[in-house]
């Protein structure tokens, strides 16, 4: 990489060495990908670019490739991954403010955020009104490396960069930048609101999300039980924190779930599923006082009925969570490092390919046989 | 009042002089309402007698009577009152620990809270396992006096008491022990979630609570929207703390309302109303990451659709509230003691009757033309 032109101050035109950087560039709903080179970036003074270790497929990855929501194309498609600094800004830094080196292995978040607006301001930079994602964002615009499916990922100044350590397996850190980190965000939100030590806390669903907030929900104190239709999955979560498991076919779900949570009600409710049936069990589900922490539903469904009385009466609380802050993020990646001999964060990757081979990836992701689905430049 | 048997240690059976004591026994939907002497009650070393100087006709007094909703009978309605202490038990204190003294003015919490079941550990003393509550318990069983539509009402142990001053009028006190103490609960439910100073909140609903959340909320440092269909509650709500009104009658609602926020969304709503109109307005006004209070719908209705995908995409916050805390109610008197020159809480009492024409309160209550209507014994 090698600076040419100098665009604004401290902001330059770098060119990779030839074949050194490519992306596999999806080009819409039921077209193929392409494997495109890239030549040259613009690279400004707080911008970090970075080798992909591994990326993996996320539900919402496989969501666009299916039309199930619509998303600008042609782009790179992956904001789940790890890799290593390869050319840093000068006053490139970390989300705790911190220099970002050369040579680090780092994991940095879905969102690039302005930190200037309104919504940043509230805390919320995951809203910003200038936000860009990764993995979100047009090719052929001024950010054609935005996606973990490519040799390269460009970070632009805003987004949340988190160094992780060397003995942390790739396929334990790869998934924390969107799934995990969502998690502890959907916990911080319940924390908000409750204490969670000894608080009794149900998770609907045991994909990523589920696992990673039954475990650290467990990792805060509760006593977690997670419901999920897949035997495989609901053992999993034994291994993730959960205390006890319950397979919602079997009989009325509310019951068999009160019956797990020892005769009670969960105090905290998480909607990982993002199912119709999942978030009408997260709405009856808690008890007096209790929180229903809506995260799972990012597609479009018909409403669900909400009886306000009940909300009233039962002083019910109910919070969407999508995506996550810096601070989510470092805390992610935290608990991912400190647990990574009790819990098998490295086994959600099922299988792992080559980034030339991206469709098959896609395609064993959604047999939904796997947590997740790694790639591999 | 004259001790006479000892019942438990520091319990008596106190005995009323002759006509003394006077309760309006509620007979049942349809039914008149009758005037019965009360001889004697029990009465605890916590428990505290009070001679009523004014009760108000709260909605759910009317609801209950219209047989809207189901409750108890033969019972004394009424639970919002303000009175006079004429017998405190030897260990009787108020909320904040003090000890109650004859003679001393005082309003009380519409709930008696055990203090010590799991519900009221975690701060919901309103929804206590062994709940009891004033205008809600059956006249013929061991607590005739728990209404306020009485002579005296008979003040248990767990009840939040509080003392009040001399020269605040009657008319603004009664109500502040079931709708300006919500209010206050409704109000502390959204400052738990964000800085009201600066923000903006929108309240649904122009009727005690919501002129009472309004007035708070305004008095937190929020600039205050209210929407009402009635023209007079509009202009009352401008006297109390409201920047701007909005009638949900004049073109799409959202889209008048986003105009009255200065061309935003509300950082909060507080949905005070209980109409459906009020909970889907509150449902989708919210700015991202703002906060629906639902407190106003306490009656059975038809569920409302809830859209998933808009609560976690806009990180959208919904909580009921229902009754309040000692620390609410302690606010509420606070608030209306020091804004009692500034809004017209006294007004709100569009009209007063002897307690003997208690029908005709209700009556007048039933027209809905007076925000409240006063009970004088």
């Amino acid at each position: 990489m090698t600076a040419t032109t100098a665009l604004r101050p401290g902001a330059y035109r770098y060119r990779f060495a030839p074949d050194a950087a490519t992306a596999m560039v999806w080009m819409g709903p039921g077209r193929p990908f392409e494997a495109v080179a890239v030549l040259d970036i613009d690279f400004g003074p707080r911008d970090v670019l970075v080798e992909v270790e591994l990326a993996t497929v996320c539900g919402s990855d496989v969501h666009t490739i299916d039309a199930r929501r619509p998303s600008p194309h042609p782009s790179v498609l992956g904001h789940e991954y790890v890799g290593r600094v390869v050319g840093a800004g000068v006053d490139a830094r970390y989300a705790d403010g911190t220099r970002v080196q050369l040579r680090d292995r780092v994991v940095w978040s879905v969102t690039v955020s302005c930190g200037l607006c309104p919504t940043c301001r509230r805390g919320i930079p995951q809203k910003c009104a200038e936000l860009r994602k990764y993995g979100h964002e047009r090719f052929d615009g001024e950010w054609p490396l935005s996606g973990g499916f490519a040799s390269h990922v460009h970070l632009r100044e805003g987004t949340a960069i988190v160094k992780v350590p060397e003995h942390v397996a790739a396929e334990a850190l790869a998934p924390v930048a969107c799934g995990v980190a969502t998690a502890a965000a959907a916990v911080a939100a319940a924390e908000q609101l409750h204490d969670l030590d000894d608080a009794t806390v149900l998770v609907s669903g045991a994909g990523l999300i589920g696992l990673a907030a039954a475990a650290i929900a467990s990792g805060a104190g509760a006593r977690v039980v997670v419901v999920d239709p897949v035997a495989e999955r609901r053992e999993l979560a034994l291994r993730f924190g959960a205390a006890e498991t319950v397979d919602p076919g079997r009989g009325a779900a509310a019951r068999t779930v009160a019956a797990a949570c020892d005769g009670g009600a969960p105090d905290v409710v998480i909607e990982a599923s993002g199912s119709r049936r999942g978030v009408e069990l997260a709405l009856a589900a808690p008890a007096v006082g209790g929180t229903a922490v809506l995260v799972g539903s990012v597609f479009p469904d018909d409403p669900v009925g909400l009886d306000p009385e009940r909300v009233v009466r039962g002083l019910l609380m109910i919070r969407g969570v999508h995506n996550y802050t810096a601070a989510d993020l470092a805390r992610a990646v935290r608990f991912v490092t400190a647990s990574e001999r009790r819990m098998p964060w490295a086994e959600l990757v099922g299988a792992t390919v080559p980034l030339a081979d991206l469709p098959r990836a896609v395609a064993l992701a959604q047999t939904g046989r796997h947590v997740r689905v790694g790639v591999r430049p």
